[in-house]
């Protein structure tokens, strides 16, 4: 393994990386930090593709000593999809999405869960706690279920019911809260002080965002080790955009990409805009957002341990945060339906609206290349769409096609 | 391309590849040809390992001609897992699983959809009609969406609601019937005879079968050209088993692969078993299924236009056939959650259920290196898991964990 210590990004405190271990002693979230100098003389980037298409192909740029230990579902290298139809017709002929409804869970949560329970399984933790508002929760179940090590998951009640499903049948414990994600995170807080078991909450532990990293080693892998111009990703939590802007730190060091990085841009909803509101004011940290409610409900989350991070990393890359309405987001979703066959969550659909306002206000110019992602499948989401087709009785005849088809 | 003719397998008669064509004059199924000779000049099986993770990536065994024309979502190269922990449970440490649900649309129909929808696009081909239980409809439509082709769709008003959603997000035009898949056909034959669509109901057209034979194309590369001595499919219309074997003679031909065959092996509901039935009697084409019912509805086929097909790659390959009670599936699929972590079909769920059979029967050996093929992601039949978490208000407190974990 190439790790070399934990680093605590606000306090710069270092911890050693065999314990278990979840928060810096200030407080912050703490990051795994690699000898790089070792990973470039021992991997060189062609060699990588000649490897399993999935996320352990960089494992060493991974936390997981034992190849015993990693938990492998087929996690990774999601498909990068060129936009052909819905890019011209919108005016960024170089537009992109990184896919990650194909993925087992059908969303992006599980690199997270891969690559945190894998590590999990490694130090010998045997009960894990998790606060979510579905999704990343039943992607913990999962990768526990095939690691043998115990899940406890609370999620909103009014979270979409399709993650319930996932805990329940891999044996997960599984609680809903009549409040929001944050309500869960105390709970699981109280839990994990009174039983012992580790809290897997969102960056209360240093794995996860590993997993998450590989997101970016995957676009500049795919992208032939040349940057996109823009990089637009929906902002709940902000593991995603955090691991991302790690991975192109890492790449650099490593000689692997240079030149200029992406802008990263914060997507979130105008029910739940924590990290937009504090871009606008320029501020390092995010504020609590009061009732948050946004139909993308992976995003609703009103303050985010990793705000700062989030905030420097758009910083850093020129970027900026953009907010979007609910029924912006719907009119992606069926756009991108209809023009591109790609059925992606509501999530993932407010990278698409947030493009089309930065395009407009000039923010992205036309010949940009821009990555649109995409966190998870539609699927996860049957919810969003309404149908109310005619019902046949056996014999019946079909109308023909409308003259407007 | 590599294509030479299309082949009758039941009068042998030809046909040229380059006009749109259904069935043989004689009313069967119409299979591709190529020129393997060529196949093999062209291409060295070493150098896939630098091609995408697609099925694209054995584009010399597939029917499209040009780049422009291949719809593509990123689907194939789906993981196979060895099952670990579960494998050695029920005396099968061999034994795997073919993920087919980490694809678009979440089941393996996005491969036949896939492969069919670009040659359909390559001839010129404007509107596509099809009968379904649900996911082959769903999958259509998608691709028709990204290719630019009108689907319409009719499945029964009893199938699984999540494909209806996909149908409708991507601009479908979707009907129910009362029925079954059998009186959907009907409907879908009229129409096309009315208006002059193509009709893409299973084996009514020769490409989507070609996307299925990616399945055992993968198999054989995933495994080193290495064949698995078993693999069990879930069978409906039985389009999967028939391009699994064809792919299997076609690497043969070509040399990339020797020795005997995996023994396949169709498995079915007891409440839809045709094919179990007819190989019991050792006949060369099933009897229509009256009273057709399963909650393995993708499997719900009571006479499949291919049976004699999938009869005759059972038989050349000394497999067999097998039908599954739905409480064995709904075991199935919690076991392999439970122990593995893979949330699947039911389809998916009864080759487990069909494996377990076979071994106490000691028709598998407990050396046998064993394959499941997983057709779909459990994700899209919410309906089969059960659950009712306790609700918590903020605030409350969780127990502990019981002792029995």
């Amino acid at each position: 393994m190439y790790v070399s210590h934990l680093a605590c990004p606000k306090c710069a405190a270092t911890y050693a990386s065999e314990h278990i271990i979840q928060l810096c002693r200030c407080g912050a979230p703490l990051l795994v930090r690699y000898d790089l100098d070792r990973v470039k003389a021992a991997v060189h980037k062609e060699s990588l593709m000649a490897r399993p298409p999935d996320l352990w192909r960089y494992k060493e740029l991974l936390p997981v000593k034992q190849d015993a230990n990693r938990v492998c579902l087929g996690e990774g290298m999601t498909p990068l999809l060129p936009l052909k139809k819905l890019g011209p017709q919108v005016g960024l002929p170089n537009l992109f999405m990184k896919d990650e409804g194909i993925i087992p869970t059908g969303t992006f949560k599980a690199r997270g869960a891969a690559v945190g329970v894998s590590r999990a399984k490694e130090l010998g933790i045997e009960a894990l706690a998790m606060p979510t508002n579905g999704n990343a929760g039943a992607a913990l179940a999962v990768y526990c279920a095939a690691a043998g090590i115990k899940a406890i998951i609370v999620m909103p009640a009014d979270a979409p019911p399709i993650p319930r499903g996932e805990c329940a049948i891999t044996g997960a414990e599984l609680y809903l809260v009549d409040g929001l994600i944050s309500d869960a995170g105390k709970i699981v807080a109280r839990a994990v002080a009174d039983y012992g078991w580790f809290d897997a909450s969102t960056l209360k532990e240093p794995y996860r965002i590993e997993g998450k990293k590989t997101m970016g080693l995957e676009i500049a892998e795919q992208f032939g080790w040349q940057l996109p111009d823009v990089i637009l990703y929906p902002t709940g939590g902000g593991v995603g955009i955090i691991g991302i802007f790690k991975a192109l730190q890492e790449l650099e060091s490593m000689g692997w990409i240079q030149g200029k990085f992406p802008r990263l841009v914060a997507v979130q909803s105008t029910g739940c805009a924590p990290i937009v509101e504090a871009w606008k004011r320029n501020l390092t940290e995010s504020e609590f957002w009061e009732n948050a409610a946004t139909l993308a409900f992976g995003i609703t989350v009103p303050k985010a341990l990793g705000d700062f991070l989030v905030l420097d990393a758009i910083y850093q890359t020129d970027g900026c945060a953009v907010a979007v309405e609910d029924s912006e987001i719907l009119a992606s979703e069926a756009l991108l339906a209809s023009r591109e066959g790609t059925f992606v969550c509501p999530e993932g659909a407010a990278t698409l609206s947030a493009a089309l306002k930065l395009v407009q206000e000039g923010w992205i110019k036309p010949e940009e290349k821009v990555v649109l992602l995409n966190t998870g499948s539609g699927l996860k989401y049957p919810e969003t769409v309404h149908t109310r087709p005619p019902v046949l009785s056996p014999g019946d005849r079909l109308p023909p096609l409308s003259s407007t088809d």
